[in-house]
């Protein structure tokens, strides 16, 4: 299709005279022109790296159908390594006759994430190769010459054992922590395991206390083994939530049914506050206001490891759902389904993974806030990163430049409004901060936040569940003699 | 010009059937396929990752005179941030006025890099937005979407007293340990100095005993100060080296000069023994197969800090000196220069700036071996770094695409040719090696090495500088009281 379009370009603005009901202005980086990227503490202002024409113009100048996706997954077709079923049978007697590695829980979350094309293109446990590039680069380099984010090494630990057991033989068998058989890894490769220098470039720091590295790395062996991954059936983990946990293919599908022209992902481990609600519903009407006329929002809490004091996924599937049904956020343009990632808390590094993953699952827009996949540094009194890299990490990432990335400012609760609003520095007295631990603290407290922090439907949930934890924890484990 | 040429291709030979006098087989990388890199532990088979067609067969085909440069300087141009002499008057005047930083002599090291174009295109130390691209991909995305490597934080320091003293000024003077007004840093910004982190994701560790972080990086400032330079007068030395140190600008002429159609270089930081002029004799040798009618090479040892146990620049500069009177290397085809900057000691991740300064010197070749730029663990009995991931990330090393990569294999003494050799595996008990440790110990103890390690004339200086300076430690200090 060839169409001429007058411009009218400043810096930073295009006015792209189409039709006149479609006039509009649209952000000059959306068409193809990267200035700096320029961070603004102070608005909500999309920082668009999208080398394509948008959607919406295309849309709108054809009027034709949305097309099938609307971002091109890493690698050009989303990764699928569970065997077809008419293939299991034979597959499973294979993996039966292999060495076996026995896999620990942090494993099968990845033989999940790997298996449904999450981390596309990659195709199993990485080798030498990418995990070097991981490391060092936080991308691949395609055959093609093409680049890819990959910004954290996925990989299987093995001991000494494991390693000697294995041998010469190319192919294993992977066995889940009850002893099933999950998997096939194909042309296996196997190599050392430093694991100081793996958590140093991956964290930033080799402080004691990172929970990943504290429950799964310390623990693991001392060789690693890549291979390419036949997932003998879907994972599933049968704890009433399986439904929620839709793979990238199906998220594709879904949008598309929807008629979704953007589809703006939101990631998060905690419950949803009245905060969090305010800046995706004003990210739904900047879209709107820039002419896509059906954006859909990909709630998208992360559902694999997190650590022990953040709330548990049931409980915040439970609160999201009243999130949904008080009408904070509106269901007829809300789809709300689990990441199966484990949480590193690797910050900057991490946020990268946590983009990469939605743009093989099909969102175009990613809402970036502070600090990013952050915690408290492990043994200093300071946040273990910049609060300000994860979306200046993310805006410059090799492989990112797809991904149209949504930074926004900080919401407080506003105790003039008397409701959760964007923070205005003017009057910063106003306003009042409630981080997660906060709000942990008054859920466990049984003190109310203040009025308009959250739908009453949603605290109720947190507060319930701090009572049951309290009463376990009042409760002996065990009598003793 | 226009050019058929018949090809015969296999995976990894391209027979390039020119005028029958140049008929060869080329590597099909050169004409860019690029197949997954091999590592080849046996041989010394140049890994070449040229997207252009090599010079030789340009110069072959057209028997034109070579052009001006072999390969084109990270962001199209050498950066020469040295004040013309007419405004060395003005800008002296100017900075004067300005707020003034104090300079470490680390600092003028990288000054002098900066100045004349090795970390081009940097133009001055890095702000944040290159420092975390630095620290995050190892490489720096260009305006144009380009990508130019940058393994390694370029960053002046400075601490609060001086942070406040700036206060909003925009430009500052640098000056020099001794006072001496050296340079204008302009349109300044600081920000914060996170030295774990930075440790950590440069080193892979954040074990104590690093050189470079106990000298540089744990005294320094809280804050990190980046800009664009412009540098007074050149950076001189006044120790009698100073003609050594060839600008990647006078390098370039000087390969114009001798028509060098291509330029191997040899980083190093150690006295030359007979096996590092034998491997690169054996590069000529297998350069001149390929086709090459001219290569040249860079003997380019390291000028800037180095250990306290390293042997000191100046008695390194007469020991290669010894090494071309001795006629072990080629005078007529070897320029020896000194490349200034400093040792980080950080492996992987520094022979990335290694190779990338190189490039802008105006090499395009430039031989790994094994663990380069590497040491042992500060604190642990082991290699810091995998002696084979330098190589392999050099060769995968995003903006190098470029350059071609020489890895070879490990020469060491045959004691039964009773020389120096390539490492044999299959009879490695008539190997033995020497390292640079058991090198200096021979020299400190007057043990000779094993016949043919090295030539006389230069054994013979590091034997003497090892006299003095055991000499110079028997004497005492001072007399005391």
């Amino acid at each position: 299709m060839s169409l001429t379009i007058k411009l009218t370009i400043t810096p930073h603005i295009i006015n792209l005279n189409l039709h006149p009901k479609h006039r509009t202005k649209i952000p000059a980086y959306s068409l193809g022109f990267r200035p700096k990227p320029i961070y603004h503490s102070n608005a909500l202002i999309p920082i668009l790296y999208n080398n394509k024409q948008p959607r919406m113009s295309q849309a709108s100048v054809s009027g034709s159908v949305i097309k099938s996706s609307l971002i091109e997954p890493d690698g050009g077709v989303v990764v699928d390594v569970i065997v077809p079923e008419s293939e299991r049978g034979s597959k499973t007697l294979e993996a039966e006759s292999l060495p076996k590695v026995r896999l620990a829980r942090i494993d099968v979350e990845w033989v999940h994430v790997i298996s449904e094309g999450w981390a596309s293109p990659l195709k199993g446990f990485m080798r030498e190769n990418e995990y070097l590039q991981s490391l060092h680069f936080n991308s691949l380099r395609m055959g093609n010459g093409t680049v890819v984010n990959m910004s954290l090494p996925i990989v299987l630990a093995i001991d000494d054992e494991t390693k000697e057991n294995i041998g010469s033989a190319k192919d294993v068998g992977l066995v889940g922590p009850a002893g099933d058989l999950l998997a096939i890894l194909r042309s296996t490769e196997i190599y050392k395991h430093n694991k100081e220098e793996r958590i140093a470039r991956t964290w930033g720091t080799t402080a004691p206390g990172l929970p990943y590295v504290e429950e799964f790395i310390t623990p693991a062996g001392n060789w690693l083994i890549g291979g390419d991954l036949e997932v003998l059936k879907p994972i599933k983990y049968n704890d009433g939530l399986d439904h929620y946990r839709l793979s990238p293919q199906q998220l594709r599908k879904e949008f598309d049914r929807r008629q979704a022209d953007a589809v703006f992902a939101f990631q998060l481990r905690n419950p949803v506050h009245n905060g969090h609600a305010l800046l995706m519903n004003d990210t739904r009407r900047r879209l709107l206001e820039m002419g896509y006329k059906n954006p859909i929002l990909l709630l998208h809490p992360l559902g694999g490891f997190t650590k022990a004091d953040d709330v548990p996924l049931a409980v915040r599937m439970e609160q999201h759902s009243k999130v949904l049904e008080d009408g904070v956020l509106d269901p007829e343009t809300t789809i709300v389904a689990i990441f199966p990632s484990p949480m590193h808390y690797a910050g900057p590094t991490e946020v990268q993974w946590h983009a990469k993953a939605r743009i093989n699952a099909g969102a175009n827009f990613y809402i970036v806030g502070r600090d990013p996949a952050g915690m408290g540094h492990p043994t200093e009194k300071r946040d273990l990163y910049d609060p300000d890299h994860g979306k200046k990490v993310l805006s410059m990432a090799p492989g990112l430049e797809k991904l149209n990335i949504l930074p926004f400012r900080v919401a407080a609760y506003d105790t003039v409004a008397k409701k959760m609003a964007f923070f205005d520095p003017s009057r910063s007295k106003d306003f009042l901060f409630i981080s997660g631990t906060k709000m942990r603290t008054y859920a466990r407290t049984g003190e109310n936040p203040p009025d308009g922090f959250m739908c009453p439907g949603g605290w109720e949930v947190l507060v319930k569940y701090y009572e049951r934890l309290q009463a376990e924890e009042a409760t002996p484990a065990a009598v003793s003699a």
